[in-house]
């Protein structure tokens, strides 16, 4: 007898079309008899102690014990103060690299066809310390904040990415030339990382200039590795370039395997509950995490029982240019799922 | 008889391939008989009282005169604590707007044809303030500074820019969810002087959002407007869209006329005197000076003449997909120019 280990994932559905979108995946990972168990959490930010909004405990002690979530879209806090709720897990639970694959994806189109490239953010400090001061009126400041710590974290990361994936380049994205000391540190660590890993190529470009190269020809770029602010906006100009965050997955990864996968669209109220949801994004996130986990086998066939399903251009969401409801979209990967047996 | 007035323009070669392009836009100006005349200076900087890097005074007093100036790429000084020239150049005149105008160019293939749109940047501070610490070993912190005047100043800018040249819409590109004070302020000096510009649209974007939206479909997209290095990233990623730096022309603009037009590429040692150089980007950018200079005439005509050549696609340079000589293209624009009268 085979003994199969079934582990245990903290699922947050998240608003809007997020619980539609949750069940879709979870029927898929039925279909292809993944072994994960779900416990569902709600992520709604609490007051806690010296009114700091806090992730509730149920939600954190569900994340501690189980080490991987996966997370559907939430909505934007309103009330004053309230941090980004995107932030606010990456800080809990210390996600340090926000990993992005960026692969086009076949037979949906977009102006570019080789894309394969991963962006891997710096997810903890630069330009999102938080840290703002009014100098005098009408003369503000923020700090961008670089340590060596974090970027030879994210450095290491990138290059482990590289060889544990099968890519041959690193490159590090940075405005040096300008800011000589911070982005300056971040380079050098970069650098030095790099002697370790002599089978992975190192370059270095300017931020400016990747974003030229990268609309001019992204076939180029393997893996770019970036301080904060500079992964946010590449990673959002690379996710254009396959075909926006409905396709897109993205991994949020801390340390002793702690790891978040979501989408990172938005919750589209204008849809929600009305069945015509793309689950695509959350789907592949959840592929990611299957490979994370090491459950590699699960995790190809769910890809491509997606991609095959997308390809095949019959049974397509509104946004993907087909008719179907999301159900039927999701059914349609779980047949093909199901056939591969 | 009529008088025509001749103003002089301080011309820049610069390094590289400077000389050559600038040679051409000399010869179609001539051809175009634009009422210009040229007072050709260097700006390779000099160590001043206190080591200071500054211009030579022959530059400076030519540039303090005629208030125009022309100029090609220049080579990046290696020497230690030499500042970048296009950063000396932008502080010595206080050139707080840096505006590139990008669109489609017929006749030269990208993957996207509706592109009309134009950047423009905060020139002189935010994260190029150039203040930067170490706090303790292994921590640097970089300080962006946003203040009301400067933020108020190039709001002004963009909206008088969108009403002089018949545009409509104004965004506004911040990350003020992540920098609420610093980009919070320049968003708010922007949505104030707005509101005496209700004849021309504002709206706000994320700089993530716009950069996902840009590569999807740039069509959208009329002025942007924006911190200075949100305007380096975008409009480098702009330039990408219609053909790279070879094509796009810029302009740094003062108070009070001061203005210095260069073609923001590099200086291609590799092809420098060999008569390959493309000199598009120069003489767009001095196209853009002679509107700014009021002679809206003669700059239809060499834009005319230059776009007809391109899109003509028997006399191109190398890098345009042709094997002319830059003197046969040259040659071609002046041709055209002088057809026209
Ligand atoms: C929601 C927002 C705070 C966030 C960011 O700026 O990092 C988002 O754009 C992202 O990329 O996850
Ligand atoms: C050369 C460099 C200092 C400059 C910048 O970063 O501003 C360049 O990229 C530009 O856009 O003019």
């Amino acid at each position: 007898t085979i003994y199969t280990i079934i582990q245990t994932v903290t699922l947050i559905p998240g608003d809007g079309i997020g619980p539609e979108i949750s069940t879709a995946v979870m029927k898929i990972f039925e279909a292809a008899k993944a072994p994960i168990q779900w416990e569902e959490r709600n992520v709604t930010a609490i007051k806690g102690p010296g009114g700091r909004w806090m992730i509730p405990p149920e939600a954190k002690e569900s994340m501690n014990k189980n080490k991987i979530g996966l997370k559907g879209p939430l909505k934007t806090p309103i009330a004053a103060g309230h941090p980004s709720m995107n932030l606010l897990l990456r800080k809990t639970f210390d996600l340090y690299a926000n990993v992005r694959p960026c692969v086009s994806i076949e037979g949906y189109k977009t102006p570019y066809t080789d894309v394969d490239l991963v962006t891997i953010r710096e997810n903890t400090e630069g330009e999102y310390s938080g840290i703002e001061h009014l100098i005098v009126d009408g003369v503000v400041q923020s700090i961008k904040l670089i340590t060596e710590e974090a970027s030879r974290r994210i450095a290491k990361y990138a290059f482990e990415y590289a060889r544990n994936n099968q890519r041959t380049s690193v490159t590090a994205v940075h405005k040096a030339n300008i800011m000589r000391m911070s982005d300056g540190l971040f380079l050098r660590k970069c650098r030095e990382v790099a002697e370790n890993y002599k089978d992975v190529k190192f370059t270095e470009m300017y931020l400016d200039t990747v974003c030229l190269n990268m609309v001019q020809d992204p076939s180029h770029f393997d893996i770019l590795v970036m301080p904060n602010l500079y992964g946010d906006i590449l990673s959002d100009l690379c996710a254009g370039l396959i075909g926006g965050l409905g396709v897109t997955p993205s991994g949020n990864i801390g340390a002793n395997g702690v790891a978040i996968f979501e989408s990172v669209h938005g919750t589209a109220p204008d849809i929600a509950g009305k069945d015509l949801a793309n689950p695509t994004a959350l789907l592949l996130s959840a592929v990611m995490m299957l490979r994370h986990m090491g459950l590699h086998g699960h995790a190809k066939k769910i890809e491509t029982a997606c991609f095959d399903t997308i390809r095949d251009e019959k049974v397509l969401t509104k946004d993907l240019g087909g008719n179907a409801k999301c159900s039927e979209f999701t059914a349609d990967i779980c047949r093909r799922v199901q056939d591969m047996d």
